[in-house]
């Protein structure tokens, strides 16, 4: 079988993403390091393999692939038999799951580019943090965790009753929001019982330990 | 066979993204009208549709789901052997597919969303249009189409040999931003031939043309 390669840096949230789930399907993979600072991922030969010059590229033989979810996805789907069942394949369970996929990647997603550009990138570049912006992106995360309070007090995982991609794919930008004390009171608030145990459930994944370790090896 | 159920108006690039999807399928449907202008999509019972409030809302028996994508994917499986054949299943051909899918989403669709809201909503509204923003999406798409030039060079749709939902899914947005002649420019120009004849393409299928009778019969 041809070795599987992620092109990236686990201080990438989308690297840890797809990391996180070739932990959960067992899956041998090479880590092959980008520097982000000398701007690696804008040049070639990484374009070639991501033409938008983003964290992650991935390589499967002749796969080519980049965006960390439809890496996932095809991970999920190609390895259906090898380790966590992370997808479903058909009727309303595939319904609901595909549902929850997209609300993660458009509405959680939306909030986390704002927080991430605001609160870790900006600052690291010496750019202003655009608090206005912050503090509306706060309000739409406030609005979307109330939906998932809704949703985890009838099902137990987003995506239905058990765990799937649709719950994976928040753990690396949750983990993340989790780090700024303002944003963690959103994420963990008496008020919101259902998120606060679903969070503790799905970051406590020995497979979300794993992409920790390896961080902190990278570093 | 339980009857399914499309809430929203095809005033809405999302609803009209189903309708295609439904025609390709060649599947009936009920469009069932939601008054956006008093806000009915903000209220029960559509909430219990989509807790989001946005359009469209989908029912098939107790099958309920919201998000375009997430419902056009469904049917493409569900209904894997009726009309077109909008989706591919596994290796190579699937990894590109769900690539060129999460593209559209989050980087065409970003520039999208930018654009019908200074350009179409904010002017409704009476809210002033944000110049700078705008000029910004363009930028953006510019580099996004030069990104998809080189893609359509090597492969005749987005997704590979074959029409896909990558493509399926760009439609109605590409043809609300033709509307305007400043962004007609960079989607329609000599300098991309291959994005120009991917376009003339896709918006010429007969799918789409049911789709744009039908919002002429609603308005």
């Amino acid at each position: 079988m041809a070795t599987i390669k992620v092109h990236g840096v686990c201080v990438s949230a989308p690297v840890r993403r797809v990391l996180l789930c070739l932990y959960e399907k067992g899956l041998d993979f090479e880590l092959v390091p980008v520097d982000y600072r000398t701007a690696e991922n804008k040049k070639e030969p990484f374009l070639s393999l991501n033409p938008f010059g983003q964290l992650p590229a991935f390589e499967h033989g002749d796969v080519i692939m980049f965006e960390s979810r439809a890496i996932n996805y095809y991970l999920a789907q190609e390895y259906a038999d090898k380790g966590t069942q992370l997808i479903r394949t058909s009727g309303k369970e595939m319904a609901e799951m595909l549902v929850w996929m997209e609300v993660e990647s458009l509405h959680f997603g939306s909030v986390f580019r704002i927080f991430s550009r605001e609160r870790v990138f900006n600052p690291l570049k010496g750019l202003p943090t655009d608090t206005a912006v912050l503090e509306e992106s706060k309000a739409k995360l406030s609005n979307i965790l109330d939906v998932y309070e809704a949703r985890l007090g009838r099902s137990k995982y987003l995506g239905g009753d058990t765990f799937t991609l649709a719950d994976l794919h928040h753990i690396p930008t949750i983990a993340s929001m989790m780090k700024a004390t303002d944003w963690k009171e959103l994420l963990d608030s008496d008020s919101r019982p259902h998120v606060r145990a679903w969070i503790a459930d799905i970051t406590a994944r020995p497979a979300w330990a794993k992409v920790l370790a390896l961080k902190k090896d990278q570093k």
